[in-house]
């Protein structure tokens, strides 16, 4: 994409209602921009990571076998006095039409999957099977000022299982663990991401968080100095050792939750009295595992982590693009080589604006896609280009010809 | 995929409370589930469909230079109050948070759009720009009763064009119509889809519409006998003559609108004083089009357009596998095949269920993948499958070893 055709520009200044680092970057790159608090809209290079961010999720929630659906957000609330979250739940959005009838704006969606998958669901051979959406949220959040990592409209991937047995769901969940860690491994965060044994909130004593470490971080997590895994702050005083190891020797860090893995037992489907015949004929509630990620949290805390003074270091696989092409002057080769890198399938961002080599250093530095490539008349007379990566110091000059390959190598 | 993994079940009853042939096909077949009038979960195949028709969407919208965002969901109030259709617009819904701040439920995004761009666009060189997203729009319909073709909450694509002058936004505006009709053409109803003369709405005089004529149709347009082109009935009153030949020679028919595209001018742009200043510094207030497409109300046209009364018939651009294998007691030779397919990228439902061949067939007419193949004893002795396109009367045999040769003709 030429940038000069790019409707967004970067901002010098850091937007003043802002205090989150993810926040401030994004919206000065570009990347986001604030609604109101807690809703904000995605651009052009922020939807692109953002759909970066979806397809490592699909592809890993396929790989354990789930279906994708596309839920309402419109929801009945029939559906949600009878799970009692009609009253309890208290950041629920509730919308009336003409006639009065009252709905729910989905804050979650198990109100909705239970009754729906009730409809084909007759017999345990039907059983397990996994359902998945990417869907936007709506949460009434009294405090949403840490830019993309508490919203008040959200988007979110929830993974809903069903089992016949306890045995069965404790499976599966192991099996989520690692498809969880895959995917923050393929965004870039495996060495910070730590499985957290947290509160279950009403309806299960626990659940597994995974958090982030990061100072940006809301939640106070334990670290056991020994084991890869955290206890949170919330159930600290009744969870005194490592669940892992047995051991008490811990760190305390702040962390961000970037995904969760709930528990649910038979919580919801009792309310919809959702049961099978097994084998032997005997009806049986089926359990139920939810699993949770939000993408514009993921994408707030990859930029938590990874950015510097000058502005943000996208880890490959969610960059926007991988190439920034500056042009200093040098139009007509930076157009053979933006061409040639588009004939490759090389996403590239070909900065062709009329500024100067600082303001278009400054802006790269501050998008922060991982490769630049510099085309500038004393690289061009000896055929070469002077090629830098974001995340190091250090900028080589390789020759026109070798391009692809140096990125083939990358 | 394997259609015994498939949680979704076909239904050989029709729904009882739909009278439109596209929810009670896609509901039967099991694509879409109804979870209150007017709103519907899209299911694992229902969800194929619109994911082929967003990407058809996509690709044309940026090839006339759409830029991709998402914006929110939830609106402040005084964008709506600024444009005066806080109160003027009869079917938006309106939400209120704990300290009773009132939001819009987005039926559409000027009131966001406008004073977002305003942020970025300074001067004329910054114009002409186009920006477009996928978002769930909401609107308070009275009646939806017509299955997807009109929704409480539905897909939508709405592009924002912005212009220095009335002229430049007419020479964009005949773009778009070309990559609307490319959209038209590519899902398959290029036959039945006419350019559509029609009321303007508030603030324009008159809008095009893309009309495809089905007897499900909501709409009567009267088309030109001459041209391609159609008259609403709305306006024909007004409108005597064909704006295209000047010719009074109609026929009535009755049409769906999958498409519209509105001049908005500057309705707009002035509610935000949304201005730049020209090349002789003089502010100009910019130009605006605007132009939806309903994904949703696509995919129902489509089904209202290609079906038999066994079922639905899908274009292969939009068809949520290319090939329906089916195994007549024959799973060894089937899962080969299947194997095979899936290597060569083919996208392939494998019936693989313990069920009757007449039950099977019932199955593949309802779903309605272009093509068959089945796996039978009879066949397989001969090396053989037979191959039955879902449009047509007759099977052939085929042997194994030319499948792939006859899938990549077809």
């Amino acid at each position: 994409m030429k940038q000069s055709r790019l409707f967004t520009k970067t901002k010098k200044e850091y937007p003043k209602d802002e205090q989150s680092i993810n926040a401030q970057l994004l919206i000065r790159a570009g990347f986001i921009d604030k609604l109101m608090a807690g809703v904000y809209t995605f651009l052009p290079m922020g939807l692109k990571v953002v759909k970066k961010i979806e397809n490592i999720i699909r592809e890993e929630m396929n790989s354990i076998g789930g279906q994708e659906v596309f839920m309402p957000s419109l929801q009945p609330k029939e559906n949600w006095l009878k799970t009692g979250r009609w009253d309890s739940m208290d950041d629920l959005y509730k919308v009336k039409d003409k006639s009065d009838r009252e709905f729910a704006l989905g804050p979650t969606h198990e109100e909705i999957i239970v009754p729906l998958v009730q409809k084909f669901i007759n017999s345990y051979k039907d059983v397990p099977f996994y359902v998945y959406q990417f869907q936007n949220k709506f949460r009434m959040e009294l405090r949403a000022k840490s830019g993309l990592l508490r919203g008040r409209e959200f988007l979110m991937k929830d993974l809903y299982s069903f089992h016949l047995s306890e045995e069965d769901f404790n499976e599966y969940y192991e099996k989520a663990k690692k498809a969880y860690f895959k995917i923050f491994e393929r965004v870039g965060l495996e060495k910070q991401t730590y499985i957290t044994f947290a509160s279950g909130g009403s309806f299960s004593k626990y659940s597994d968080e995974f958090q982030t470490v990061t100072p940006a971080g809301e939640d106070t997590i334990y670290v056991c100095k020994k084991c890869n895994v955290a206890i949170n702050k919330e159930i600290k005083s009744e969870v005194k050792n490592c669940p892992k190891c047995n051991g008490d020797d811990f760190k305390e860090e702040k962390a961000i939750e970037v995904g969760n893995i709930f528990p649910l037992k038979n919580r919801y489907t009792k309310s919809f009295d959702f049961s099978v015949a097994d084998e032997k004929g005997e009806k049986r509630e089926l359990i139920m595992g939810c699993y949770g990620i939000g993408l514009g949290r993921l994408m707030g805390t990859i930029v938590e982590i990874f950015h510097d003074d000058k502005g943000i270091i996208w880890p490959e696989s969610v960059a926007p693009f991988k190439v920034h092409l500056i042009s200093l002057k040098q139009d007509e080769e930076a157009e053979k080589i933006y061409n040639e890198l588009l004939k490759n399938n090389i996403e590239v961002l070909y900065d062709d604006r009329e500024m100067t080599a600082g303001e278009k250093f400054a802006d790269a530095d501050l998008i922060g896609i991982p490769i630049r490539i510099i085309i500038s008349e004393r690289t061009i007379e000896k055929k070469s280009v002077e090629i830098k990566k974001r995340a190091e110091k250090e900028s080589k000059i390789i020759e026109i010809k070798n391009i692809e390959k140096f990125l083939g190598n990358y």
